[in-house]
Formats: C-alpha cells, sequence, structure tokens
C-alpha cells in the first residue's frame, strides 16, 4: 500500500488538515496517510525540516512526503517534486529542502500541474495531493513538471570548528525537554580524535563524559549523548533539561578537547 | 476502501476516541478512519458544523462521516443518520445538521437500531459505531431507523443586508488567528454589485481591496480575502489578525458599499 | 488488516511517533496503526494503564497493544511480549501490565530478539516494532522471547472497605473534567447491599443518588455515576466538575452505606 506522509503547520483544531487527508482519498481511495505531524509552528521551515531529516528514513522507500508548510502561491515560490534516497517529496521551493538533504537528490522537477495558480487558495489540495499521488501511484516525475537543478539554499548555523574547540547552538528542545545541537556524531568524533573533552553551556555548567542511556547517571543528573537524531543532545535523567537547565533554541554550546 | 471521519470532542488525552476506532475496527475491519477533529470545545455544536461543513466535501462520495458532540442520551435527544449530496452523516438531532446542511437532505432517518437507551453510557461506540458501519458497508439507511423528515433547525447569526451594507459577525478564529466571518463569497459579490467597498472592524480599522492571496500585500500589513471556506476572511500576511487586531468570535464588521 | 495500536509519551510536536511508525510500515506495510494517545505525561504509567486498560478490549481480537512509556534500556528493564485475553501487549515491565490485567496472562515472554541492548537509542523502534510487527503477523510469542512467570507488580491504591463505608481516591480526571474515582461498579454494588448511600469528598458537597445520564440533573447540577469506564465518577451536567468541586488525582472520597 502506497504512503503519503503529512508535515503542515495546519494543526488539528480547524478543517484545514481534514480537506488535505479528503482530497488524497479522493484522489488516491487506496492510500496510506500518516501524520508526521500538523503542529509545526506557522511558517517554521527549520523545525520541519530537522523533523523530517529525523524520521523520513525509517519509512519504506518510495513513501512520498508530502510539506505543507508556505505553500501560498507567489510568484518566487515555486512548487517542487523530488527524488532523494528513493523517497519522493513534495513542497514549496522555500529552502527547507536544502536543510533536509546532505547531497544531491536524484532528481528534482518543478510542479506544472496547474498554470492559473492566480486563483488558488489552497494549493496543497489543488497542486500538492496530484503531485502526490501521482508519485505514490508510481508515476514518474518527468510527468508532473520540468527538470530544473536549482533548490533555494538555506543552511542552518553549522558549528565552528577550531583545533581544540567545536562551538555549537541549540538547534531543537523536544517534547522531554531533550536540548538538542547542532553538533553530529561524526562531527564529534572527527575533531575529538580520542582526546577527552569539556562541554561548556549556559550558567557555566559542564559534562566530561558521554553517555549512551538517559539512566546511566541519577536521577535529576544532567548528562550528554547523542540520541536518536545523532545530535549532540544535553539531557536530565527523568528530567526536562531545557527547563532546569535554561537552555532554548540558538542558545550557543562549546566543547573543549584535550 | 470505505472511509467513515470523525468528529468529537473526544480530546486525544483520555481513552474515548480510542474505545471509538477500536469499535469501528471491530464492527468493520477494513475501513479507513479519518479524524476530522477530536478538539471540538465541549458542546460547541456550530464550531462543529463549521468545520464538517467547510471539508466533507473533500471525501470521496459515500463517505460516512460520524459527528460525535453531545451524544448523551436523553428523551429529547434523537439520533439520526443522513444522506446529503450523497455522503452519509451520523449524529445527533441537536440542530448541527441544519448549520452543514445548505439545501434538504436527500434521506432522513431517526436510529432506531437499539432500544434500552438508558443503560448506555457510551452511544458513540453502542449505537452510532453500528450505524457509521452499516452505512460505510453499503448497507440502505430504511434498515437501521424510520424515515424523518423533520431536523432540529438552528441558525448562525445571519449577515443583515441593506441596500448598501452588510452587517455581518466573525464566526471562528482558526490557528493561524485567521478570522472568519458569516460573509459568503456569493452574499459579498451579490450585494457588491461591482462597486468599491470598505470594510469596518474593531478599532475603527478598516480594508477597501479585496486579495487573492496573503502575501499580496507586505509582511504583517492587513488584507481581506476569500479564503478556502469561501467566507470573508481578515488576516495579516506572515501575522496573526485576531490577536494583533483584537478581533474575537460574535465581533461585528460593517462592509459599506459606494 | 492486523492492527498495531501505539500508547506513549512521544507527543506530536517531535519526530519521534513518526519514525515509530514509519518503522512499523516499513516492517509490515499493510497493517493498520491506531493512536490510543501519544500524550501521556513522561514516564506516567498509571495514567497509560488507566487508559489502555479502558479500551484495548474495544478492538478485534488479535490487535497489539505497543506501549512505548519508559523504553530505555536498563539492566533492571525487561521488555515483555504478552498474550492476555486474546490481545497482545509488548512494552517495558515495570508494572505497567499488572495494572492493567485483571486476571493473570496467558502467556508471557522476555522478548530476546536483540542482543546488544548497549547500543539503542531508539527501542522503541528497533526492538518493540520487531515484536510488535511479528505478532501483528501471526508469528508466535515463543519464537521472539523465552517464557517467564514474573511480572513486576504494581498497584493503584485500593479502596478500604469497612462494613458501612468505602474509602476510595481520585484517580483521573479526565478532558471533560469528570472525576474518576477507583471505586469499580462491581465493588459499589457488593458493599452497598441494597443500601442508601452517601458520597462525601472536597468542601462537604455530598450526592446521594446514582445517575444513569450526565442529564438527569439540571445544567450545572452535581451527580455521580458508573461511566464508560465503569469507575464510580462525579460529574457536573455539562460542567467541568474537576474544576468546579477542587477534585485532584488522589483526593479522597468516603462513600457512606445506610
Amino acid at each position: 500500500m502506497a504512503i503519503i506522509t503529512l508535515t503542515t503547520d495546519l494543526g488539528y483544531k480547524d478543517f484545514y488538515q481534514a480537506a488535505l487527508k479528503g482530497s488524497i482519498l479522493s484522489a488516491l481511495p487506496t492510500v496510506n496517510i500518516i501524520d508526521i505531524t500538523h503542529e509545526i509552528d506557522a511558517f517554521n521551515i527549520a523545525k520541519a525540516a530537522f523533523l523530517l531529516k529525523n524520521c523520513y528514513h525509517y519509512f519504506p522507500k518510495n513513501t512520498v512526503h508530502l510539506i505543507g508548510i508556505d505553500t501560498v502561491y507567489s510568484s518566487s515560490n515555486k512548487y517542487l517534486a523530488i527524488k532523494y534516497r528513493d523517497h519522493f517529496f513534495v513542497g514549496s521551493d522555500n529552502g527547507i529542502f536544502s536543510l533536509i538533504f546532505e547531497e544531491a537528490p536524484q532528481e528534482v522537477v518543478e510542479l506544472n500541474i496547474l498554470q492559473s495558480l492566480k486563483f488558488l487558495h489552497f494549493p496543497l489540495a489543488d497542486i500538492f495531493v496530484k503531485a502526490a499521488c501521482h508519485l505514490a501511484s508510481g508515476g514518474a516525475l518527468q510527468e508532473i513538471g520540468e527538470r530544473t537543478f536549482e533548490i533555494q539554499e538555506k543552511i542552518y548555523f553549522r558549528p565552528v570548528i577550531e583545533q581544540n574547540t567545536i562551538k555549537g547552538s541549540v538547534i531543537f528542545i523536544d517534547s522531554f525537554e531533550n536540548v538538542i545541537t547542532n553538533i553530529t556524531k561524526d562531527l564529534f568524533t572527527k575533531v575529538q580524535a580520542g582526546r577527552k573533552f569539556e562541554l561548556h553551556f549556559k550558567r557555566g555548567e559542564t559534562i566530561n563524559q558521554l553517555s549512551w542511556h538517559y539512566d546511566e547517571v541519577p536521577e535529576g543528573e544532567k548528562l550528554c549523548l547523542f540520541g536518536i537524531s545523532d545530535h549532540l543532545e544535553i539531557a536530565i535523567n527523568k528530567g526536562k533539561a531545557g527547563k532546569l537547565l535554561g537552555l532554548k533554541a540558538n542558545d550557543m554550546v562549546l566543547i573543549e578537547f584535550k
């Protein structure tokens, strides 16, 4: 059964996400629709990208991931369908794709399935759904758009690396108040090169040990580990690290290697 | 695959919506269950009606829409199943149907599938699910109830129309804080008759131009347009109109034509 | 179609529940995934147990109920798969099962499908999903674990029964602010033995009549009844009993029989 996932800022309290699902089922009655989330803060592209980047690969190949953020038509907002690592993505060319992908996509088309965009109030249902259902049914990318090689670039703040330090920042606080930074395991391991480290953050707090699991330290104690997302994460065993340590998105963290 | 949609005030934090879904799957294992929303404020019939009215038609014909609002049994609360524009609706006769339908339904029956209602604590699972699954399997309305021609009437506050003005009101603030009024596009166009207009609302604010899209005005600027629901909507490009303009449900708006 | 239900504390705002669903669909593309809830407060085993106990039986037999609470690996946290009343349950042996079950389960195995647990950051996807999909496909319990006869015991505070009184407590306030106690209908009926009763709770309030439905008393009036969960419930017709009566989880209630 074909799968379409949804990542939107439509919320669960309006009728918009239901209208979206109704449109999909009208076009492709047998599809399995899975919500990634509809609770992206309005227009928060970076957060949507972080979520999707960290879960799309759990789905079977050929899953179609529909991204409904910032979809209002404008001359500068192109609509794209993309094949990347054998998954399909449909969404606005607002930079989100460059935040999800770690390498060049296999193929990109600019959707051309509707001409008179001016009169569309709900492009999600009118255009994105058509594209997603076409792909979910096994249709080819070239049939719904013109091949293109440009996608808009956006970049997260990248960690700054020196010989003995990595300066990173918090990119996401999850619902457990785990604090996720922009420092990946690969980067950490490479710069560490076997040395000891000290992680510094707000209020002069430090951690100098990497844990594998939250409960390797006593309850209420802080720790750091590489979590499900493979990013360096600051947490408290059975506690809310973000709140208790006063950490927020964009706060700086510093790792010193010795 | 048959589809049953759910519109309830059961929330996502209790076990009630899960029990409802379990009941449906026990009666009809192959059905596709789609949440419209479970976050209707308790007993808010007008809001449930507005949401369902604006999304039911995106679903395929013969979809069954189960409405779980105000379902507690009482002698004055009849349970109905209705065919309207080739969709089916199952719910309490509390006036909600008159708020959803724009014309007389094709057929209405009062459910008679269970007799001893006194002892039912969960009529949603006990009665509504049986009716919905019967209809979703292609069963006839007459097999689950007695034909009736009365449904309870409720009406929204309708706009007051004079030669040069429409007095309307806010019926809904969506999650983006877009402000949706009870003035439909049809009504507006008819009264406007090609004339210029000025929309007045709280704090002496006015708008005299109709936009097609949110971003036709600069970011942070107010605008009005006919949105997905075909009702006149007051919005702010990438901003929260309800909060910023101080608009709430039931606030008055006035359109003057010149 | 096989069904897997999900009861977790993963929330709807992170990518974790989506990753979980993706893992399930990758392992078993045809399964029907139903959310019980993802909004359990972190580590709140008692609440998860109460919800699941009250809805699992609405689902068809052979449904697999995956419980994703407190799943982080530790030497003291065994992972179990259990057959109980022809339903399957997969989760951590943290006491939750003893709160759900009313009698000994049919069969219990300790999962052995993965050895090197130390390196797992997401046991839900790595272990629980494998077990759940195995069972949902009709596989045997013995193929994924070693039979065991011990499960960790936890008990709710049980009501204290004397000849003329039951002392109970509030275990749950639902989204409607109905106040659910730990006094079951069976227990009440047995101790009552036909006598009149008086229910006492906070602020000197009393109720001495059992209702069948919320609207047997005037709107805004308090009542008690046995609700969907078959537990004694204190409610207010169309009102929020918890808030209005000042009742919270763990508050005491007293029933006197005369």
